[in-house]
């Protein structure tokens, strides 16, 4: 047995299994992968690392799995999991996984991939566990891969606590004890026990405070944008390839994007801080319902179209677009009545959210200090935007953002 | 200056009238009044008193000055009402002020007296204050007051903070210093400043998740009951009168009750915790509208026609309605592009958090162990209680209630 | 199963015995005992009771007993022990017990009492416990009164823990979950295992820096002797015995203080934080060996004298000579290459510690504020104090204590 | 103004010069420089960084000059200090800084030239302020370096509550902001105001308590050995050198020695977590004194003699001699009875520290697992230790280290 001490969760025991994953290279390269990628670019303490938010979603799958009764051959798989739920993440975290994702393929095949060759399969093996059915439950699959991956996972448990510790916004400090303790299965499905219709919105609360204000915050978009926006660029260089740069770690991919002449200029203004601006920052009901359902083809298209418009190099533009909101944890399930309900029938807070959502989605034009004006013209021209809605940023920066102050 | 050490908030500076202040006979029994009263029934740490919470509403309220530009003979004053905003308060906090209020009147008249009068009025007076001033700030008058007592007031940031650090229950952590920092006065108004929308949610959505989890939990809500109904026996005795009543300390007051013969089982049944259960707790949708504005000979009234059906002695049923639900956090103000606006015009939470609240009411009748049933049954009668609702406690105790465990 | 959030851990299990001994009037009067009764008026915050402290530890015990696969009969008679190994405690914990011992005899004695007969003693008769056997085991008698009673009991890691979160001074802050992982018994001794001299020591040092800044600040033993005189009077009128008096809470005995007329000043006195001053503050050096060893009959003619002498009422001089300084901690057992090691044989820091303790321990005669001078000259003639050392308090005041700003 | 958000510190507001010279390369650098190190292998969440260090040690000096009342040119040029005063640190902190100065000469030299001259230098000379001046301050030179660089500065109150927050240990966790509160001038000497011996002594404790857990646990002492090993070896190599290996960042550092075919051993050890183990673990005593004094090019020769006698390769080998044991703190300043003293003198604490630490030391041979047997025997032969004393490690291993499970 190894204990492990964390910020989060004081010690952490862990076993069997689990104690010969966390020393497989897989495992050790989530040491060098931010949780939060670009945030630490707002928040200068958030460095925390998927590898520690990995033990955490494994300790608190221990502890539910205990509560639950969970025990032998099941418990080890799905604490297997959660150990190994994010080892297929590429560098910076979700930063520039829509880009791999593109090139490669899908998320699932790659972890599957993962958990069932290579050391991770051969430890899962050697101690008598199934990698398949290790791979089905990270990816949610399977009745108890509900606690891996779902409404009510313990990772999401996990990272709105830690992520709270290590930005110091309060906001995400769930009492995650109370919900652990209150999760059961009925009828194959992971929901909470009667009496907990509170505690769920708890939960649904502190992500929707933690989204804008950490995960969605506007420098945090810029910079998850110019990295997207630099690793496109080394994918078209002819040495690497993406099912390479998905298996890089946050060093390698920052110092390939230092050699490489030419993303050294994103590389260099990630690393100095040297950020776009906003040029257009524009609300859901200035846009085009179109924009929405652009392809990756024709963003590239308007990129082209608004720096040729604008008289500035290609790269001196990027465009944004959020997928539209969504909310995982409105279909949370909890008892009520003795009845399984989702949470959003329960609960008036959850269509509330997600008019919130609506409200908060923004389109991003992000250009170099000097020319946000130019382009901010040229993108409302060539998207289309409703300028009388006051887009630009000039008029409406800063709006509805939280940390404004350190932009 | 003084220098005094805060659980919450750490070193708190304490000069000039204040440093007096707190030295009155007026302050220095709110060391002996608990913050939260019967709370600590249900949460067993939640033994800080009003004492403390006024040096950290006088401790925000200085940040909050000195943040404003706010100095001199303004600033002094308000920083006397923040130390001096609960001085009038009774004995447990917030539980028996309705018995006094009703058997003394007015509540405002009575902070003028106390702040005006007696010692408090001397200091401020030898300080070069305006007592009379004082007490209109305490009261949420004048410009300055809104800081004392509004929706955006200090107080409230400091209880939630404190509440949620002795109860154990993260829902309060709000980022006060956020708050403070983002205060600004507008046309006379206290607002926050642009792009805080999400800012007046998070207290908001604190107050919502603290409210059934802390200040209405059930069994804070039946031990408040029968302090207030005990302390409504003790005012009929010869030898004690409300005015006497209010000025009293925690320790008076249960001391007081245990020597009265006539309040000494209350009293007894509070020490040991052998509280009365709920004989009914019913929706909004089952009780008829007037009963929420039955006034308390009313209510004396069915609970003695409900003993008298049920066969018990009138000591043996309360009747617990609350009012009706209301937010005042609702009202707080913003500013969104450039202009004033009240929070529940911006935001969708507000309405969502309303019916939210509407959903959490409950009417309660409380009694002894052995005679829920009979009384539950009796009390659907007399007070004309929709009983398909299943509003008796056996069939649905313990719902939308969030630490049941501890009953 | 009850389950009880604390402050400080967090959701606190509680079953079988535990449930049951917690509803017993014995332990529901801790709720109205303060853990560290007069020290809340130098640390405001401090209002925590030996209710919430003695759920910690039997919360720490659990952890301990499951750590060292202790269990059924065995663990739980540990832990019945750990629960109630306060219920002994008189009003305001160790302020007055030294009174009350005088008065009636043995601590011991009176547990065994406590916990064998009344209430407590049927339920662990009703779950199949030997009450005897608990009472041993709160006295620490037993291999396992070592957990519940010792240099390395759990006791001491809640109060440290607790007394840092509620007074707001770090220094409390220890690793107990290390401490309990470490614990092991060696030969029937408690110990700590193999590689953790420093975490012994990391208890002591705790210990060694609450000490000055919290236990013995000079404003809580100023309270504390003004305390322990008025109690002194108090059983001294016909009404009351000490037998009742250390069955009182806190709320009885400040509400008697106040009503019997001899001691309302006291009374008063403590209620409004209108504090007797030190006359005299002196150190070990500076004072007569034969004083440590003083009876009370001796101190009670030194302060007929001083008053005397100075021309001031009896009950104007206070002497309070707190015993030679000592240190259980140091005698915790370590293991060291295989052997039971004493930690003061181990760690050059034990030796250290002492002295320091020596050089802040402090003879003190109290008096109300004007007359401080002239019975600190008293107090130096009457009891041979050498002057020359700077004893009196105008001279030496506040050296050495740490929070003196709130005096 | 800039506000921050910290986990440390909460909302820290940068202004002026300082917010200009955050956004300096040099500054942002920092970002990617971690506070500890690799004792990210042995505690997975301290990950945090030199950037965020600065902020709270500029922080911290901020209110430590408005409590002493100084202002204008003097605080503005040693909050600058404060700011920059890791700006010259290499990658991996104080990992590799032993061999960079080997090569480069002297450490105070460099941080002249980096604050002097550069983009820095333009900053502070476009604020008015004198870069020369800013260099001394940062040497602890002057009057106020003694807040910047001594054995009071800010610097040690900021890395020992941060690096508690982001291990998880607590004993770091100090009071800071009573230290700052009591800090002041006499003579021109930074020292302690009078009565606060035990707040000194808690510093100097709480680095005491956290050297053997943290900063010398025995698997940060080995990667550190590591890590030093392969940079000395990559600088033997033609494209690098010192001074521009003392300018990289941790993530340069260690994709440089992975792309170096003769340090991508090491490189992927360390990445993988795959340490060395201790082959000797040698008490001081067990230790020819001579060995203390041996220069690098001595020990390099031992290492060679060591692995020919193994018969292991030279790269197997690695001799950690750490230097004698001091305690800087040891030295602060405090007043008693209005004199000016050491703290060495008044407390019997610092002699008992220094003993403890000298228990402490261990001279460490380390090698690759399965020749740490063979290694170690080569060692005592080739450097003379005393092997009756048990020095390897089969025998000794683990003794006296806090947290030995994670190996």
């Amino acid at each position: 047995m190894t204990t492990i001490k964390d910020s989060v969760h004081d010690h952490i025991e862990v076993t069997g299994v689990a104690e010969a994953l966390l020393d497989t290279p897989e495992m050790q390269r989530l040491r060098r992968i931010k949780q939060l990628g670009t945030v630490q670019l707002v928040y200068p303490s958030a460095n925390h690392t998927r590898f520690e938010h990995s033990l955490g979603v494994y300790h608190l799958a221990s502890r539910a799995l205990s509560h639950l009764g969970i025990e032998g051959d099941a418990a080890a798989h799905v604490e297997a999991a959660a150990l190994l739920h994010d080892v297929g993440h590429g560098p910076y975290s979700h930063n520039v996984e829509e880009v791999t994702h593109r090139h490669t393929g899908k998320y699932h095949d790659d972890v599957e991939e993962l958990v069932t060759r290579g050391t991770v399969g051969s430890v899962l093996d050697d101690h008598g566990l199934d990698p398949k059915r290790v791979a089905r439950l990270v990816s949610g699959d399977a009745k108890f891969g509900q606690l891996v991956s779902g409404e009510l996972d313990v990772d999401r448990m996990d990272y709105l606590v830690r992520d709270a510790h290590h930005t110091g916004v309060p906001y995400g400090t769930i009492d995650h004890e109370r919900l652990i303790r209150e999760l059961t299965f009925v009828d194959g499905e992971l929901v909470l026990a009667e009496g907990n219709v509170q505690t769920a919105e708890s939960l649904l609360l502190a992500r929707a405070l933690m989204n804008p204000t950490v995960y969605a915050h506007h420098v945090a978009r810029i910079s998850k944008a110019m990295l997207r926006r630099a690793s496109e660029q080394l994918l078209s260089e002819p040495d690497i390839d993406a099912h390479e740069l998905r298996r890089m770690d946050d060093y390698d991919l920052l110092v390939g994007l230092r050699l490489n002449p030419s993303t050294a200029d994103f590389a260099d203004r990630l690393a100095t801080r040297d950020l776009y601006k906003r040029a257009v920052w524009a609300e859901l009901s200035d846009v085009p319902g179109s924009l929405l359902d652009a392809d990756h083809e024709t963003i590239v298209g308007f990129e082209r179209d608004i720096a040729d418009t604008a008289g500035v190099p290609a790269e001196s533009v990027i465009v944004d677009i959020p997928s539209r909101p969504s909310m995982t944890e409105s279909s949370s399930r909890v008892m009520v009545n003795g009845e399984i309900r989702q949470l959003e029938r329960e609960s008036p807070l959850v269509q509330a959210l997600r008019t919130a959502q609506e409200q908060q989605w923004r389109l991003g034009v992000y250009a170099p200090e000097g020319v946000t004006e130019t382009v901010g013209r040229a993108a409302a021209d060539v998207l289309g935007l409703d300028v009388s809605g006051a887009l630009v940023n000039e008029v409406r920066g800063g709006l509805n953002t939280t940390l404004d102050e350190f932009e």
